[in-house]
């Protein structure tokens, strides 16, 4: 590492104003461009047009207006998991709505219909489309972002008001901080310093902007693929680029090219139509519980092994060449550990081992029990209707139909093995895994603005998590798909103290300006 | 049963006016007396006193004032076991102790200190005492009730909002109304049905109302054995009796003498400071979740058999009398069974094997997880920390302190087995079962008013569930204590659409002025 990026990341440890970040980073960029020599090819009309540098000093005066517009952001509780929420979704794809007019974005909101929740029919909160630029000779980039959180309360375990963004150690806290706000905005305040510098923005833009991703994306994929597509709103599309995960550290930029999927489980047992007191029934009924209990115990072994039959069998068999790929990636497991606190973690805590347990193999989670005792306090209840939920991350190349089927199988048999008297179901949504290729020059192009902000390669990583648009996008669009990850590995996102650090909330404004700049001197 | 007793069931099941039940009560009275042949003895003074007769007439008379006030305390959302309800729970001790003092009685509020909740200290409510009457010459009655209540929400599936009392088909429902609001107020309108027929209250009586019941009576034990046993609050008790329990079923009335104790266990595990994102983490941390499933998979087999090592050990032997007494109780398997909609019962529905499961046995029930998803819905979390709830009900001669020792020792061992890195935590709470002789006369006075209000001889029963200040107040009071119910034995106390019928509580009313009256005939 040369001096100047010593010091431009001593500025931010020791919290140097940014006048002196952005005069660093431009005789970085300048002496960067000069003596390049690496596997990253930069534009070689960049250091003349000087776009960029001006761009970063504009995003370095402008940090205060970044935060406050965030702070906006996650002050609106856009939860959709809980109904009660709906009209702060609804009002929080509003807000987003007038930014991208104040832009110069044409937009629309579309109706994506009704979803049932205890049998009733609730709205869902609409799809905010828009369109920035129309100019045939540029490039069109399709971005997606969501706008809803997942629940939080304070009585969680969060530090501050978790719908309050509150400034800690160069670090903002705040539910949709990293996931997916701070990332959203990013593309907002991009455009917005291209306008700043005065500099027509190179690529035309694409918007979609849902607000149900943290519940399963309802309505997104009928109205991507029957309506938008149909009506030929990615015709024009070239690329399609995504900003919802995160580095797999703290210190190191990636770049995603694969998710896993997701095959999520609902296991119902009853044993009564209502719930018994345990001290008159106990002893006469048949519990649901203890059912379901034995069941969830059959899924999976203490080091995370899945005990379903033949689960394992269409799993993409491991390369030598995929294999020695693990070993370049930064990652510490040992930090990885404490971050999280744990005694210890699967695999021996070989790096290897939990970046493929992470990536290529698929887990399986017991979430939770829906409708036993949750409060804390001794609650003497029998449950009479228990859902156990529980789910399996999807690899390559796993099918959600053959996975959901072995799983209903393992625990038919399972269940008649138990013998049980009591009524049980299972049912399952499920989303594939999704991969790109690494090498197409749209990751190139995003490498290079990667490089360009945090003055290093990045690597190109998977990741554990499922986002099922992704896959939606690819098919709707037919184009290539990128993941550009704006927050850290510690960010907590659907956990307690969700944040972004300052440092990759600003940075990543860079960062998305860089990534439209590079992504503009791609060919049609 | 002679045409009368019929008539007087067929008033209630064809809703006839007041009136028309009570003429035909006192008929029945009068023809009851004169031709007594049964084993139960009733005073000669009666008829010519003609009190009861009397006070059942004023009974039937404020039916509806009797509604309106079981209205008014449902009302009071006194959940104990919840601190947001503290208030209400404060305010229902201090709308009781209006209504005890409008009756004549001398009251105060015992404040019984703080809990810990949380590492933090809130108050408890306060206690209520009262004193009503000091007459040397008549027989003292400690009456104990609790004015707290279970959770609800119309959401957990009732069909009426559940902190407002509704009528319907005879029924009254309600959180609270039959546990143990409904005949807390009981002994109230037995108080004013004396007055209103201008007759002295033929015993003094003490009472110890509480409302922190459904959440361990913290602090009660404290208060009544350190505090109120010292100051001798307890010299002139003669007897003491608890309206806290149900018939066994929904048509034949029963006096209890015995509970099953309980012990409460609390199964932590924690594998992770935080709650982590099961795609970021998931196939990387020994899930907390997988271990504690595994260790409630061990507690109990599917049908109800508790394989904890020794545990039938010390279980009080079943001797042939015992068995016998079994076959004669009025308890209907088919009628239990359908009145939960349970597709089969344990013990393959046989009465006696349900019975002795029921109340000489013991049982242990799982009840549900703390810290893990319980929310509709797929949340794809992977809990950091999860409490596992379960509770063994504890018979003759099982005691707490060797219970809990055998439960720490069994589940040690598993989790040595198990062999998971995570930390592993247990923790209980218990008390002891407790039983009472039903031929002492106090049990033979109460018999004798269930007779005359129920036309029929009660069984002499027991009870499944544990109330701890049972044997508190007859370690306290050194006198038999005894349990009558009030409400039946489908009331649904701690479940949804807890009710209780129109005919239990106005009957009950009946039935406790008459037992008053038939203790105050025993001797001192």
């Amino acid at each position: 590492m040369s001096v100047i990026l010593k010091a431009i990341r001593l500025c931010y440890d020791f919290r140097l104003p940014a006048s002196t970040r952005t005069s660093l980073a431009i005789n970085y960029y300048n002496i960067f461009h000069k003596n390049i020599s690496t596997a990253v090819d930069l534009p070689q009309t960049m250091a003349s047009e000087k776009i960029l540098p001006n761009i970063f000093q504009f995003v370095d005066k402008n940090i205060n207006s970044y935060k406050s517009l965030l702070k906006e952001a996650v002050a609106i509780p856009s939860v959709s998991c809980d109904v009660k929420y709906r009209d702060d979704c609804v009002r929080m794809v509003k807000w987003m709505q007038d930014k991208l007019k104040e832009v110069g974005a044409t937009t629309e909101l579309r109706d994506v219909g009704f979803q049932t929740i205890d049998g009733k029919e609730v709205k869902l909160p609409p799809v905010l489309i828009g369109t920035l630029g129309n100019d045939k000779k540029k490039n069109t980039i399709c971005v997606y972002g969501h706008l809803d959180v997942q629940p939080a309360l304070k009585s969680d375990g969060w530090l501050t008001e978790p719908f309050e963004l509150v400034e800690r150690d160069n670090k903002l806290y705040g539910r949709g901080s990293t996931d997916d706000k701070g990332p959203v905005l990013g593309w907002l305040h991009a455009i917005n310093a291209y306008k700043g510098v005065g500099v027509e923005l190179p690529v035309n833009l694409k918007f979609v902007f849902e607000c149900m991703e943290e519940s399963g994306s309802e309505g997104l994929d009928a109205l991507l693929i029957e309506q938008l597509k149909p009506a030929g709103f990615f015709n024009d599309v070239d690329y399609v680029c995504i900003s919802d995960n995160y580095w797999l550290g703290t210190t190191k930029p990636c770049i995603t090219y694969g998710l896993r999927g997701i095959s999520y489980y609902f296991l119902e047992v009853e044993c009564a139509k209502m719930d018994l007191h345990s001290g008159v029934y106990g002893g006469t009924v048949h519990e649901a519980m203890s059912d379901l209990i034995y069941l969830m115990g059959q899924l999976v072994d203490k080091d995370g092994k899945i005990l379903i039959t033949d689960i394992y069998k269409s799993v993409a068999p491991l390369t030598e060449s995929e294999k020695s790929l693990y070993t370049n990636i930064d990652f510490d497991p040992e930090a990885y550990r404490k971050s999280i606190e744990a005694p210890k973690l699967a695999h021996n805590g070989v790096k290897e081992q939990l970046l493929m347990h992470r990536w290529r193999y698929p887990s399986l989670s017991l979430h939770g029990i829906e409708g036993a005792a949750f409060q804390p306090g001794a609650k003497t209840v029998i449950p009479g209707k228990v859902i156990g939920k529980f789910s399996i991350r999807l690899v390559p190349n796993q099918e959600p139909e053959e996975v959901e089927k072995l799983v209903f199988e393992y625990i038919n048999k399972k269940w008649a093995e138990r013998g049980s008297p009591n009524k049980m179901r299972i049912t399952a949504q499920s989303g594939r895994a999704w991969t790109e290729n690494p090498d197409h020059p749209h990751y190139q192009a995003a490498a290079r603005a990667t490089k360009l902000i945090y003055q290093t390669d990045p690597d190109m990583s998977r990741e554990g998590g499922s986002i099922p648009v992704t896959i939606t996008l690819q098919e709707a669009s037919g184009r290539n798909v990128l993941l550009l990850p704006m927050g850290a590995g510690d960010d907590m996102a659907h956990s307690q103290n969700e944040k972004i650090n300052v440092r990759n909330y600003i940075e990543g404004i860079k960062l998305f300006a860089a990534y439209l700049y590079e992504v503009s001197k791609l060919p049609k």
